[in-house]
């Protein structure tokens, strides 16, 4: 059996956290999934806000429409997809690849120019949704750590995606929360969620072979 | 250590395969992880056309600016998000929900109304782009299922999209190609790529511990 079946197979959105916390090593593991995660040209154009604080759990709450496994859980992600891609984040880019690679400076520089003309021909708007299907890329990747490790993962996308960039100071970085990962262990009495059947299409709806 | 990390660890965007076939089993593996994916809702809004084919792969590469991997993988992995969720798709969801939670029929009207409102007031563009963010997490989810079974997947944003979807008859059936998978084995003689070295941003750039 594949172990990412066993995992994909275990979770399901947990409607109800138990409070408990996710030990600092599960949650490392579920980090470095989203940091390995392959992203568009490598740009990974996506900051992720990792929130324990109570306090500001309390706030994204209510901005996003109370469900409870925002402050059930022990830990929030916010995926932060970027709205802007400047020259000055390609050059860093492609200086950190040079160095890890032992490349010569320059040597991708028709790649990098390339990349910079396409984004800046390119709306706040465009860029924005662009990153954030990137961001949903390491979201798919998360699940998958969190649930082997035993986490139980809630993604959200109902928020009000204005108070929670308010909250965050995300607009003024050129960022913007594109989707919520709520990480922590199910409530096995008070979710009713917990025995309900996985629905899925069958592979003959799902797929099309040609 | 976490399967999901030593996974993404062995897996890299092959840029050369070498025309082997991924054996059925392992091909059922990574479908099946799409399958179990979750999305928002739980709707599922997209097709997956699984491309044995090599004439229509053919088509596909001068689609995909020649990217060698369409043609050398053995099978290639369409994305299409749909572009319209009808009152009709919503019902059959729902159905299918019912049936196999054993739920009585109806009992989840007021969230089926939900949802076909909140859709019914979207335009095509909107759903499109909500739908193609759920097909990444479902890329997310087989790049990682592929690299367990020790199957090469290069993911591609690179290609025409109405081009694609006139080759494949898509936009006729009110969806649009969102992204591409090739699966495949590397060609370690021809990709350069195979030896480098993995650059992503370290933890202390990626992320913001609140």
């Amino acid at each position: 059996m594949n172990t990412t079946l066993t995992s994909l197979n275990w979770r399901y959105a947990a409607k109800r956290m138990n409070g408990k916390q996710v030990p600092s090593a599960k949650l490392e593991n579920i980090l470095e999934s989203i940091r390995l995660t392959a992203t568009s040209n490598g740009l990974q154009p996506f900051t992720v806000l990792v929130i324990e604080d109570k306090k500001t759990r309390e706030e994204l709450f209510t901005a996003a429409v109370k469900q409870p496994q925002v402050v059930e859980g022990s830990h929030l992600l916010v995926f932060a997809a970027w709205k802007r891609i400047s020259a000055e984040q390609i050059d860093s880019y492609f200086n950190m690849v040079y160095e890890e690679r032992g490349l010569e400076k320059g040597s991708l520089d028709q790649y990098a120019n390339f990349l910079k003309r396409n984004f800046a021909g390119q709306t706040e708007d465009q860029i924005f949704n662009w990153a954030s299907k990137q961001a949903y890329i390491a979201l798919g990747t998360a699940l998958v750590a969190a649930a082997e490790e035993k986490v139980d993962s809630t993604p959200m996308e109902g928020f009000n995606p204005d108070e929670v960039d308010r909250i965050l100071g995300l607009s003024e970085k050129g960022m913007g929360a594109s989707s919520l990962l709520a990480l922590g262990f199910r409530d096995e009495a008070a979710d009713h969620m917990v025995t309900a059947k996985k629905v899925r299409r069958p592979k003959e709806g799902l797929f099309v072979r040609i």
